[in-house]
């Protein structure tokens, strides 16, 4: 295959027409698959069904301390479930907090605390207009978040190390600038892991405000999908040799470990910060379900536990993220119309596509009964600068099904990039 | 038994020794009870295990419209599970929002979400100091979220027929008080249920704050203890008919139901509250836990179905409740230093000792081992202005336990008067 840039306008033409039949029998065909989020599959949630019977009137529901789980009582979550998070993220159990089901739910409380209470100074709500480092393509729903607090959203790019950190250094200079979020590791949708060097210029950074936040969204801190995946530095060690340990707040949740609809959630965090989280929480509930906690503590187990049940999520991840990637390299390889990541672990492969070419891309696709993430929706404000990035979520549809969807997609991002060069 | 204010100080002295005695003789047993909060019994959990098994590999995972309630989606929670509430709250299904385990933690969050986006006006932070009405006695952590909150609590007495209706429409005329705290139904700790004509006072209310909202928190609204329970007026039709349906939000929970540490809980609420709060939660969160949403839907079935259950806890309850009334019948009666409730639903049985002895029985009951509720804990910033008012939860005691630590709380009552009016 050769450049589409080479073409002459009758050879553009010549492929358009091969590429557009293609496309035009598949559209017949009728199909109906959504893979526009990291949901995991059927055979995922079936892995787990052990955590269902874990907890009953025959295993009983009493923590390893006699806590009957049933009731009322224990703020921060127990010890057993803390236990597997802290040995995964490397902190202690004391800088865990066990919440609900939902890590997102926990970012969102995190900001909105900092809104009405402060980050240990004046709330963010009457400092007047304030700004969050966003780095670019990313997570919709951490956007989503700022939207929802009218915090402007910055955007800097990733390379390959993680955030372009010459940039953040330069943003943080302005003391509106009051946080930044992160995904460090298998980032979404990129699928990079933060260089030692990234992670130790976030850890050693002295912004302007005071009261300056890294959302530290460890979401697949465990989610490999090769046998030798990536390794994040621990950011906390790092941030205490500057005395920042305060700046940083982490999240994971095992969304993608167990159940996405029935999981726990955790943040992790300094001294200072759990002080003033469990100070709110004081107010705001009387405890998580301890007893979906205990359930995954007696599953899981502990970060050895967690490691091994990992290995059975990647048995069934891996041959769908080769699909993605071999129908890439296969189809698109040599056109110069696009550009693909080979992700270690994480949810998502990343696909950019010509400039100007991400919405005809999805909108192609659509038409033909696949939905992909919308285009856009990895950046602020769903303002993809480019309009090239395309979000592709392997996880959910089976391998055939996945295999056909690839044979589309990279038949739209051929067709949308021959609508774009005939047309110029 | 004879006034105690109509004795000598030589028969106070008298009286004084004789109780004392008595107490001694209790506070050398060494008892360890802690009653301080309105805790379901282990009978009570046992009733619920069902729960547990009601979703497992044997029993499936999905809902009656096909959702796996394993993965991700639906974001206001299960249509099964909106029916058990929508029908014991006289509300429709797409009036409820299921959330996670705690209803103190969806009206935390409401009041968050009034705070830094409005309650569709200006955010409640960005108007300036804001106040609540507060009914006292109320319930400690409604208080709290008050207090977390900055919003300054103005008390409103507690009448036979529920706050103090009067002095209400007087305080609404202040555009600064934006809401009140409402436990309508067997309210904490009174045990009333407001009457229809107080429903329809508050449903009728013209507050100056148009942004201005009840937190009609219906903790007991199926929690009776006599087999004719209280009828509590459904406020939403009479809101309606003054076009006030956005003024009221209503909370409930299943954790005097199920399980207060893995219930579910809801909100009921107009249809432009529901728009409004989804549209949050669209930021928010995923969804939340559907799993045990399930687990509550397959057990409790419907209004019938809870209704039902309920029964077996009141045959729990009911003779818990019996002796601490028979115990305050009993030991107080005709010495004119104590008025109590004889609750027909809810958690708890209210004691008013005489004026200054509130602080002093609940140190006697703590010195002799048994943890009642801090006095002062029932009304805003801990301060019972009469130091007169203590709250007793019958729920966890054993029926041994309670007949023990009722004796103790009479003897510390009358110990209490007899030091006050001896000092006198």
């Amino acid at each position: 295959m050769s450049l589409y840039s080479g073409l002459s306008q009758e050879q553009l033409q010549a492929q358009y027409q091969e590429v557009k039949q293609q496309y035009d029998e598949f559209k017949a065909r009728n199909m109906h698959l959504n893979m526009s989020r990291g949901k995991p599959s059927t055979a995922q949630l079936d892995m787990s069904l052990d955590i269902f019977d874990s907890v009953n009137a025959l295993n009983g529901y009493k923590a390893k301390d006699g806590t009957d789980c049933r009731n009322y009582g224990n703020l921060t979550g127990l010890d057993e479930c803390k236990t597997i998070f802290a040995q995964s993220l490397g902190v202690q159990n004391d800088n865990i907090i066990v919440c609900g089901n939902s890590s997102l739910n926990i970012m969102f409380d995190y900001i909105s605390q900092c809104m009405t209470n402060g980050a240990g100074g004046e709330p963010w709500m009457l400092q007047g207009p304030i700004k969050f480092i966003c780095p670019v393509p990313g997570y919709d729903r951490h956007f989503g978040i700022c939207e929802y607090f009218n915090i402007e959203m910055v955007n800097v790019p990733m390379l390959e190390s993680g955030p372009d950190m010459d940039k953040v250094e330069e943003l943080i200079k302005d003391s509106s600038v009051k946080g930044m979020f992160c995904v460090p590791k298998y980032s979404n949708p990129l699928g990079i892991t933060f260089s030692d060097e990234t992670v130790r210029r976030i850890a050693s950074m002295k912004p302007a405000a005071k009261d300056f936040r890294i959302i530290w969204d460890n979401a697949y801190f465990v989610h490999d999908i090769v046998e030798d995946g990536d390794t994040l530095l621990n950011i906390f060690p790092e941030a205490e040799k500057n005395g920042n340990e305060d700046m940083i707040i982490e999240f994971a949740s095992t969304s993608k470990i167990s159940f996405p609809g029935a999981g726990v959630a955790v943040l992790a965090a300094s001294e200072n910060n759990i002080k003033q989280i469990a100070a709110r929480m004081k107010r705001q509930i009387i405890g998580y379900d301890k007893i979906n906690q205990l359930r995954h503590a007696r599953v899981l187990k502990d970060g050895a536990g967690l490691r091994e049940y990992m290995k059975r999520h990647a048995a069934i991840l891996k041959p769908k993220f080769e699909i993605v990637v071999k129908s890439l390299d296969r189809d698109l390889t040599g056109l110069g119309i696009a550009e693909w990541t080979h992700p270690r672990g994480g949810y998502f492969v990343n696909l950019d596509v010509m400039n100007g070419c991400a919405k005809r891309v999805v909108e192609l696709c659509a038409e033909a009964g696949v939905t992909l993430t919308g285009a856009g929706a990895t950046y602020p404000y769903f303002k993809d600068p480019n309009d090239s990035n395309i979000r592709i979520a392997p996880s959910y549809p089976s391998l055939d099904e996945l295999r056909e969807a690839m044979n589309l997609i990279t038949l739209a991002v051929r067709l949308a990039a021959l609508e774009k060069l005939m047309d110029n």
